[in-house]
């Protein structure tokens, strides 16, 4: 890793100087996608002179590291031409993943830069949805037909094959070009010249459809251990390939989302120390907004038993205690089934079967708090007066109450993520915080519903 | 996909009916790799009779891709012989994993059914911390001499790469085994057979250690978009290698884990679908517990204000609204910053600067709901009677609390995960119900002081 750090000052210092030449040398042994993540470590006024330099494959291989909003800064200080090269030059899933971030005026200025080859292309891709396979298709990727022998599949592959960085597997197609099998490059590597490509087919290869969401390919890319796996259109063509390695960036980007969203935030979309403090703000502020018009009810709830209240002030003494622990059961049980869904565990049918496990777990979940509950306000009450002579009213309200509310919460945690996921919204988004307002609300009327049936007579 | 189902069926059948010579012809064509996912979701009882008629190295393929609690019922069901023939045909890393998660009498038992070589290779894997690269380090990867012309190197491929899983990257090494570059193996397919090994080096590599967490490892590999990473000892000789697919894998365990304790809850460490209903209570309960017992102190804080509450009932109508609001704010800037953190956004000196962002975000999160709260009570009060004649000081109360509220639980999320950092334990721990529940705590003492500030001499 030392030698990078050098090797970055070294370039760095190259270009201070201008020294074109001596840049030149030194880039020339490396290949594009070794050196680009060092490259793209340089400011971006370093970068835009190296851009003016060093080949366009190497510019694209470098812009393609970059942060968004480099890339963007990088973009306005390149000319029109230098733009369009290097934007031809992009490979198509991340020409149309910064197209796509891009306002929409810029991005069509942007587009109308590219060759119509290219253009075509890139409109293909962003025909399909945002979050689609189809948006992070690779073209890289080689096909053989399988009436071809080994021979000539390996001259086809030497011949088109160098610039293509998923070598690792080759698709055989049949002269339609229908995909037929995917293989190991090694087996062609290891095979005698002669046999027909065909002999190598074990026919047994899985596709991506590229209207799939990604989430979805995460599941099939996590459950065959691929290194790619083939997008094909509705008539079994082959389309492009999805590479596990931009899967790692899927994986962490659809985690943060649901993460972000769990938090009770809008997902940021950018990363947490960049991102403009006014947009932050106004992402928070939203849920927050909703949250706290949602709690508010519980002001109107309260208002409802105030005169129970003002009769036994020490029903407010427990009122946090009470409703926030039904909001961390309805946390616990939202995250869990929200993560599962999300996993791939169950199916939405199995409602069921999490509802009647909730159950269980949250009539369990409440004696323990409820125990705990009553026993607290014992104990307290062998020393002080604080709770009164009928303190074991209170405690057994405190207790029953408690019972219901946590079971309520584990209930409404795990069945919103499902009813949200039927209903065709983001699961995610029935957040802790959110479960835990709704559960404040229903929740005080358990306990004031329990303290009515409990103290009726004497207390309230 | 739907040849895999008729596959499937057709392998089923023919165990049913034991005509293990048919199963055998039916097998011969396909790769273990590519067969085993679909045989790993035969019923287990069928698998243990496929597993008496393949070859080890399928049946070891297959085993890789069981859920743990089908691998180890599975090798119940195996004599002795057949269990040490499949434990020591599985890949190293799988094995690893497999008996770590074993109790550790059966692990013990098992490792004992090793050859002394497969025995060293797990003891040694096993000696790496839970959770390090080192337990994940796969042994299938080809070294190759610097010093050696490409046409040796390809015919030392050809003679051992041919099992290798992940041949799409070859080591190059010194004759002491110090690892001095990985190069992708289409530049042997592509190069001059005469041309030395050494000029295909470019010296740009990026190796990991086996004592890094793999969440380190996460990082490196999606900066980097390789599909494998070499592990090298403190001498730097390559001891074994990372695959990307794995690392997906990693990526989803380590996104679950974090969402769990996020949610308020222990890591599961098994599918929601699957725990025990009374391993996961208990995984619950004990947060719950300990959020119980903290959320104990808001009775305790509330009863020193007993008094004021007894003199404005008004108040208690608030707080629900009041802290769990800074609950809410504290939960969005605890999921952002354990986020951040866990993508290597930013490093512990950073949180300064962390500090004043949420000191900003907060404050303005604080007035935005301050004020809605205070047109709340003011709205209200044109049309009812509800908050009394004093009104505007309620208002007041509720809004100036807010915006302390908010502000102090974007402070307390944003800098309890750096603090649990600092201190060396795992920043997701402080989740969102913990910060919500200090909040509350801390909320409830800012939300009286504010009252009797504003309050003194007219209510209070």
């Amino acid at each position: 890793m030392s030698t990078q750090a050098t090797l970055k000052a070294e370039i760095s210092t190259l270009i201070a100087n201008k020294d074109f030449a001596g840049l030149k040398l030194k880039l020339a042994p490396w290949l594009s996608s070794d050196i680009a993540p060092i490259l793209s470590e340089l400011p971006v006024e370093q970068l835009a002179m190296l851009f003016r330099g060093c080949s366009k494959e190497l510019a694209a291989a470098t812009f393609s590291y970059l942060e968004h909003a480099a890339k963007h800064k990088l973009l306005k200080t390149l000319t029109q031409a230098q733009a369009a090269a290097l934007l031809n030059e992009l490979p198509p899933d991340d020409r149309t993943a910064f197209l796509n971030e891009l306002p929409l005026d810029l991005a069509m200025q942007l587009l109308g830069l590219l060759t119509p080859e290219e253009r075509k292309v890139a409109q293909d891709l962003l025909a399909y949805p945002e979050h689609s396979v189809g948006r992070m298709m690779t073209l890289d990727y080689v096909t053989v037909q399988a009436d071809w022998t080994v021979r000539e599949a390996l001259d086809y592959i030497r011949t088109h094959g160098y610039d293509r960085e998923t070598l690792n597997m080759v698709y055989v197609t049949d002269a339609a070009g229908r995909l037929l099998d995917d293989i190991r490059v090694r087996r062609f590597l290891l095979a005698d010249f002669d046999t027909p490509v065909r002999n190598l087919m074990d026919g047994n290869y899985t596709s991506l459809s590229p209207n799939d969401d990604r989430e979805k390919a995460l599941v099939v890319f996590r459950k065959y251990d691929r290194t790619a796996l083939p997008v094909t259109d509705p008539d079994g063509r082959i389309i492009g390939i999805v590479t596990a390695d931009d899967m790692l960036d899927v994986a962490a980007e659809e985690a943060t989302e649901d993460i972000q969203k769990l938090g009770g935030t809008e997902a940021l979309d950018e990363p947490y120390t960049t991102i403009a403090l006014s947009k932050m703000v106004r992402k928070r502020a939203s849920w927050l907004v909703v949250l706290f018009l949602g709690e508010m009810l519980t002001a109107t709830a309260m208002s409802y038993f105030e005169d129970e209240l003002s009769r036994a002030i020490v029903l407010s003494l427990f009122i946090p205690l009470v409703i926030s622990s039904g909001g961390n059961a309805g946390s616990q049980a939202a995250t869990l089934v929200i993560r599962a869904l999300a996993l791939g565990e169950f199916k939405l049918r199995d409602w069921w079967r999490i509802m009647r496990r909730e159950l269980a777990a949250g009539f369990a979940l409440g004696c323990i708090l409820g125990a705990i509950g009553f026993l607290r306000i014992a104990i307290w009450s062998m020393f002080s007066s604080i709770y009164g002579a009928h303190w074991p009213l209170v405690g057994l309200t405190v207790g029953v109450a408690l019972v219901g509310i946590v079971l309520w919460g584990s209930l409404m945690g795990s069945m919103l993520p499902l009813l949200l996921k039927k209903l065709g919204f983001d699961p995610a988004t029935s957040s802790a915080p959110f479960v835990a307002t709704l559960v404040d609300v229903t929740g005080l009327i358990i306990y004031f519903s329990v303290a009515f049936l409990i103290m009726r007579g004497t207390l309230l």
